[in-house]
């Protein structure tokens, strides 16, 4: 596909608002947190936000694919695929952070041609589309310029999900770095669109963690891969590296390749 | 002190909107970034909102004391000394999120009787006084009930503030914990004070980190205090412990006591 249909970007921003709808009500409740077979959180609001994603896909879309990470997959061979997060952070939405973030990409034959990070609190809403220029809340966004490791702000979610040999190299970026922050999910590849954060390395990512985040980062001037530097997709290992610049992407990749 | 004075009250909520003005206007824009002698991070708004703030209380009360992290030490044998962080979490402030807080407290004789966490991008405002119930956005917070370490969230900002020996048991403590998150400087305490965090568990923090801190803890029922249970004053050593239950912080403080 060269472009995004208009009428799927005028769509998403209808999930999400459905999503944001979804989920607000339940933001700092004393809500309920099941833990799932990988040990991780979840709570009514990802299930409502994910439903009332779904419910309008499958009304307005019916022969569109979805893959959720709450309620499964469906029609997942179909042209065009949904892949969906209602709740990326979920840690975040349990202990009241406005960090998390509801994540919705549209995937043609793997390849991501839409994505939307929206923040239901802040009110703030990343999309980037195939072919466009990113917007955060309809303004077009930059990433920045960051000639070295040494002059970059790196965020990263937490070491929890690096292995022994993943934490050693992503140490050995993160020692040289000027600024290192930790927690923030997706709302990291927001920041780093916009041009406040010059690198976010993760590994163990799930497709719906991050199908959502390419076209906001590249309709940036960003750069995102794998830790091998090859595009992502559906079949990748879920080691990420992103960057504004393509001289810090280039940089960490020699660090990391090797892990 | 038995209570603090209503006018102390009313006079730090408008320091607090005086900062929130001075601060707001840089965030996300790409201003300069200086490095401290402690290789901590230093921009014009940490400056501004000081200033602003220093201002006002030379004006109101001359004869008040001020410690304050960015432009230093003023008559502070005074009865009354003001101890101020005009950006807590600069790291966060320079990297776009909304986690940042400015820190006001005012001191009797050592002991914090007022104190301010103010977040003036979200417009979320703690605020504790002695012998009064602390506030949000002017409703009445509480801690939550959390019987056991093992059903606690705990929240750090960042590991790279422990020593080894201090790293050993805050990881003997994040093992056992049901959730954990990073990267949120003094808006952790925050969220401690108004139940939707058990416990906060950090090290190398100043007089100004944590002066604010503990009207707001104590007045929603929480409890802070030194890593050996001593309550918390201008000669801490600057490990702290916060917990929303008497059980967690005992437990807390049972592992972090060897450290």
């Amino acid at each position: 596909m060269e472009v995004c249909p208009a009428e799927f970007v005028a769509f998403s921003n209808r999930l999400a608002d459905a999503s944001g709808d979804a989920i607000r009500p339940y933001f700092r409740q004393p809500i309920p947190v099941d833990t799932k077979p990988d040990n991780s959180p979840v709570t009514i609001a990802d299930r409502a936000g994910e439903a009332a994603i779904r419910d309008l896909i499958s009304r307005h879309y019916p022969e569109h694919g979805i893959i959720g990470e709450e309620m499964g997959r469906e029609n997942e061979d179909a042209e065009f695929v949904w892949v969906l997060d209602p709740i990326d952070g979920t840690t975040s939405f349990i202990t009241g952070r406005p960090l998390f973030g509801t994540l919705i990409a549209l995937t043609h034959g793997g390849q991501s041609v839409l994505g939307i990070i929206d923040q239901p609190i802040s009110g703030e809403r990343w999309l980037g589309a195939l072919g466009q220029d990113s917007l955060l809340n309809n303004k077009k966004i930059s990433t920045r310029d960051c000639a070295a490791l040494n002059q970059a702000a790196l965020d990263s979610t937490s070491l929890e999900y690096f292995n022994e040999i993943e934490l050693a190299a992503f140490e050995a970026i993160e020692k040289v770095v000027a600024h290192r922050r930790y927690g923030t999910d997706c709302y990291a590849y927001g920041l780093l669109a916009a041009g406040f954060v010059d690198l976010v390395i993760e590994a163990t990512l799930n497709f719906w963690d991050f199908a959502a985040l390419v076209p906001v980062i590249e309709g940036a001037g960003g750069f995102i891969s794998d830790w091998n530097g090859d595009t992502l997709g559906p079949d990748s290992d879920g080691r990420i590296v992103a960057a504004g610049d393509r001289r810090i992407h280039k940089a960490a990749l020699e660090i990391l390749n090797a892990a």
